[in-house]
C-alpha cells in the first residue's frame, strides 16, 4: 500500500495542509487557515489538523518558514513575521506518528527536483522570489544544509558600499534587490515616487511605459547578477525561479545574459512548475525519502 | 605496505613533484621546475618526472591549474597563464599506473580538510588568496564539483555597477577585489599612484602608514564581505584562507566582522597550515581516497 503524509505548510500569513501520497499527489482537500498570532494558537491549530488526519497517514511533514536543523525536528532562530515563540514549537510532540520538518524553500526545491522543473538535475539552485528571497540547493540528491541546517540563505552582497539596508540587518544582500520588496525599492529609487508599488511596475511594463520597463530591467538584471555568482560557485545544470514574483521574469533573457558571464559551464534557467503547494509536496516527498524522526 | 603516489603540482610558473605516502607525508626530495612555455615541453617534463618515479609508486596524482572534470582525467577549458594547448593534455596516457587529476585549489582544500586547518570539518570553504583567488568547498566529505567539475569559482559580484574589469572578462568579481591583484588595484585607486605594489602596502602597514592601513583595511573588508555571502550560502563551520596573500590577513578580525553579519551560524576563519605543498599532498590523499582512473 502506498504511504501517505499529512503535509503542513507554515508561512507568515497562511497555513496550508493536505494529505499527499508517495508520488507527490495531493489526495485530500487542501485546508487553508490564516496563521494565528500567538504560539499557543498556532500549536492548537497544528493539533486540530493533526487530530483530524493522523490515523490516515504514516507521517507528518512540515514545510515551514525559518531554517530547520539537520535533525529535521527543530527551527533554528528567527523566522520573520510569525509569532515570536514559534521557533520553539515542539514538533515531535504534536503527533504519535513520526514528524519531519524542513524549511519551506528547501521543500519547494525538493518538489521541483523530484517532480518539477529540475527533475533529475545533478546540481540545482532554486530561488524563491517572493516578498523576500528563499534558496534551496540540491547537490547529488542531497539538500545543501550546512553545519547546522541553515544553508541556502540568499544574503550575499550585490554592492559593498552600504546602499540598501536588508531585512536581515546587514546591507545590500541579494534578497533586498531580487525580491518583490527589492523591486519596490528599485522603483522608488528610479521614479522618486515613494508610493509606487510592484503592481504599478508590472502593469507599466505591460503598457510599455518606458520608466517602468527601466525599473523592471534593473530588477531582472539584479536577479541575473546573483545567478551568475551562484553558477560560478555551484556549476549547476539548472536554476529554478519560483515564488509569486517569478511569473513576471523572462527566464530566457536571464539565462542568455547569465551565460555570457558564467565561467564554469552554461546553466538553464527555468520557472518552477510544481505549483503553489510545492512546499507541502516537497515536505511529503522528503519525508518519504529521508525517513521521519 | 603503505601506498605511494607521485604527486605533480602544475602551476603557471612552477611545476613541483614529489612522492607522497598515504598519511600525506612527502617521502622523496621535492623537485621544482619552471613551467615550460609549450604543450610539448610540458608533456615531455611530465614524462621525465613520471619515468623516474613510476616504478616506485601506485598512482600518479596531478594537482593542476584549471577546472578538472568529474571523471578526474581532463581539464575543462582555459587555465590562464599556461601554454594554450595544456587543457588537452592526455593525462591518462602519461603512465601505465593509474592517473588522477584535480584542480589545485580543490587539492589544497582537501589537504587542509584531511590533515590541516579544517580537519574533520562538516562543511568548509577554502579561499586561496594569490595573484587570483581559488576556491575549494568540501561538504560532508565530498568536494563540491558541480555538473561538470568546474564549481568553486570565486567569481560572484562585489558591485553591480561595473567598476573593475575582472580577469575572467566579467566585472567586479570577488577575485578582482580579494586577490593580490585586487589589493594592488585598491592601492592604485586610493593612492592615485599607478606604480604602487602590494609590497608597498604590506610594508606601509608594518610601518604604521595611515594610507597604507586604509588600503589594507579596504582589501580585508572585501575579503570579509565575500566570506559573509559564502557563509550564508553554505553555513560552513570553517573558512580557511591559503595562498601567498593569506599570511598578511588578520583572521580574528575577519572572523569577528563576518560573524556580525552572517545570519546562518557563526563561522571560524583560519589560516591554512598544510604548507606550500598542500596541492601535492591533497592530490595524493584524494587519489588514495577516491581511487584513481
Amino acid at each position: 500500500m502506498t504511504k501517505k503524509a499529512l503535509a503542513i505548510d507554515v508561512g507568515g500569513t497562511k497555513i496550508y495542509s493536505a494529505v499527499i501520497d508517495e508520488n507527490g499527489v495531493i489526495i485530500s482537500d487542501i485546508e487553508k487557515n490564516p496563521t494565528p498570532k500567538t504560539f499557543a494558537e498556532i500549536k492548537s491549530l497544528f493539533e486540530t489538523i493533526i487530530n483530524k488526519h493522523e490515523k490516515d497517514v504514516d507521517v507528518i511533514a512540515f514545510s515551514t518558514c525559518g531554517a530547520v536543523n539537520n535533525e529535521n525536528n527543530h527551527i533554528l532562530g528567527s523566522t520573520g513575521n510569525i509569532a515570536k515563540g514559534y521557533p520553539d514549537m515542539p514538533f515531535k510532540e504534536l503527533s504519535q506518528k513520526p514528524v519531519f520538518v524542513e524549511n519551506d524553500a528547501n521543500c519547494a526545491a525538493w518538489a521541483e527536483y523530484k517532480i518539477g522543473a529540475s527533475k533529475g538535475s545533478k546540481v540545482s539552485v532554486m530561488l524563491t522570489l517572493g516578498t523576500g528571497v528563499g534558496g534551496g540547493i540540491i547537490i547529488d540528491n542531497q539538500l545543501l544544509k550546512g553545519q547546522n541546517g541553515a544553508a541556502g540563505e540568499m544574503h550575499f552582497k550585490m554592492y559593498s558600499d552600504k546602499r540598501r539596508k536588508c531585512t536581515c540587518g546587514s546591507w545590500d544582500c541579494f534578497e533586498i534587490y531580487a525580491s518583490g520588496k527589492g523591486l519596490k525599492i528599485t522603483a522608488e529609487e528610479v521614479s522618486h515616487n515613494p508610493d509606487i508599488t510592484t503592481y504599478d511596475v508590472i502593469e507599466g511594463v505591460q503598457n510599455n511605459d518606458r520608466q517602468m520597463i527601466e525599473i523592471f530591467d534593473k530588477w531582472q538584471n539584479d536577479i541575473t547578477n546573483g545567478i551568475i555568482g551562484l553558477s560560478n560557485i555551484f556549476d549547476p545544470d539548472c536554476v529554478v525561479l519560483s515564488g509569486s514574483m517569478a511569473q513576471f521574469v523572462d527566464t530566457q533573457k536571464i539565462q542568455d545574459n547569465a551565460n555570457k558571464e558564467i565561467i564554469t559551464t552554461p546553466v538553464e534557467v527555468k520557472k518552477a512548475v510544481a505549483g503553489n503547494y510545492s512546499g507541502m509536496i516537497g515536505a511529503a516527498l522528503l519525508t518519504f525519502e529521508k525517513g521521519a524522526i
